[in-house]
C-alpha cells in the first residue's frame, strides 16, 4: 500500500448503495491508534478521487462540491486502507491525518463533544493509558503511584521495567494465562511510564511498528 | 461510568441535528482496541433508550422499528462512553460487544468488505502486529523471524524478552527519543510474541489495563 495507486478497485465505487441524494456516508480513522477522527459523506466521483489519488475527497453537503480535505487548511487526509460494511452503504477510511488535526475546531477528532463540553475520544487502551500518565506528570496527585515513578526518575523507573520483565518471564515459565496477561500489563503500563518520562510519543513507537511490517 | 445512569444528560438528545427523517449516524467503536464494528441510525427515543439502558439501541430503518441490538442474537453492545461531533449530527460510541461479534454475517465488524473478499477492519496498532504474529504461528512462512521465535520457543522468546527490556533502559539512560521509540518497539514486539506462543489474547492485557483504571 505504498503507492496510492493499488487502492483503484479496492472498492467497487457502483455497487455501494449510495442514498437518494446519490451519497455515502464515510467514517475516517487514524492508521496509528484507531481514533475516529471524523465522518463525512462521498458521492461516487469523491469515492474515485480518493482511491486514484491516494488523497482523501469527500461531498460538502453544505457547499454542494467535491471537498479536497485539508486543501485550504493543510491538514491532508492520506489513506491507508478502505474497506466497506456487509451493506454496502457505510465505509471506514483508514488514514494517515497530516497534522493530527482533522476538526475544523482545531481539535484533533470531531467527537470530542460530550455534555456540551470537550473530551477528546477513544483510542485503544494503550493510547488511552498513555494520555492518563501524560495528564498526571502535568497534573500531580498526591497518592498517585504514576507520580511516585516520575518523582523518583530514570533509576525508579528502569528498575521497574527490569522487574516487570522478570516477572513476565516468570509468568511464561509458568504457562499461566491470566498471571502471563496481568504481568505483560504491568510491563506496558511502567514502559509507557519510562516514555512520558522521556517525552517520547506512543504513536511514534507504533510508527516503528508499521515501519517495519 | 459503571452504572448506565451515569449516561443520562451525556448527550443532549434535544439538541441533536437529526435527519430529515429524524435518524443520525452512530457509530459504534471497541472499548478495547478502537476496531470500528458498525455504523447504524438512532432516533431521538433510541438515543434516549440507550443512555437510560446502558444498553444500545437503534432505528431499524428496513423494519421502521427500535432495534435492541443483539436482543435476538446475544450480541449485546453495552455502552462504555458517547460522544458527538462537532456539527451535532453524528454520534460515536465506545462499547463493550458481548460475544465480540456485531456483524449478522458472523463477523467481528461490518467493515470486513474490500475488493469482494473479507478482510477484517484495522484496530490499533499493536492488535493489528499481534494479528500478524498469530497468523505466522497459524501459516508459517520459511525465512520469517517471528517464526524462528516460535520454533525456538519460551527459551529464545524469552531470552529476547530480557535483552530487549535491557535495551529500553539503555535506551533511555541515553535518553535518545528516537532510539528509545525503536527499543521500546523490539520490546513490545517480543512481548507480543510471547502472548501469542502462550495463547493469552492481547485483549486479556487490555482489560487487566481497563480494570485498573
Amino acid at each position: 500500500m505504498s503507492t496510492s495507486l493499488s487502492f483503484v478497485g479496492a472498492i467497487p465505487t457502483d455497487k455501494i448503495r449510495y442514498n437518494d441524494q446519490g451519497l455515502v456516508p464515510a467514517i475516517a480513522q487514524d492508521y496509528l491508534d484507531g481514533t475516529v477522527l471524523m465522518m463525512a459523506w462521498m458521492n461516487q466521483e469523491s469515492l474515485q478521487k480518493t482511491l486514484e489519488t491516494g488523497d482523501v475527497w469527500y461531498w460538502s453537503r453544505s457547499r454542494q462540491e467535491l471537498w479536497h480535505k485539508g486543501a485550504t487548511s493543510g491538514h491532508l487526509q492520506k489513506l491507508k486502507a478502505i474497506r466497506y460494511d456487509c451493506d454496502s452503504d457505510a465505509l471506514l477510511l483508514s488514514i494517515e491525518q497530516v497534522g493530527d488535526i482533522a476538526c475544523h475546531t482545531g481539535e484533533r477528532s470531531c467527537f470530542h463533544q460530550v455534555d456540551g463540553g470537550v473530551t477528546p475520544p477513544t483510542a485503544d487502551t494503550l493510547s488511552q493509558v498513555y494520555g492518563v500518565i501524560c495528564d498526571r506528570k502535568a497534573n500531580p496527585k498526591p497518592d498517585s503511584y504514576t507520580n511516585k515513578l516520575f518523582a523518583g526518575g530514570d533509576n525508579k523507573i528502569l528498575k521497574k521495567i527490569g522487574e516487570e520483565s522478570a516477572e513476565v518471564v516468570m509468568a511464561c515459565k509458568d504457562d499461566d494465562p491470566d498471571d502471563i496477561a496481568g504481568e505483560v500489563a504491568d510491563l506496558l503500563y511502567h514502559t509507557l511510564v519510562a516514555l512520558a518520562h522521556h517525552n517520547v510519543d506512543i504513536k511514534d513507537v507504533y510508527r516503528k511498528l508499521q515501519s517495519r511490517r
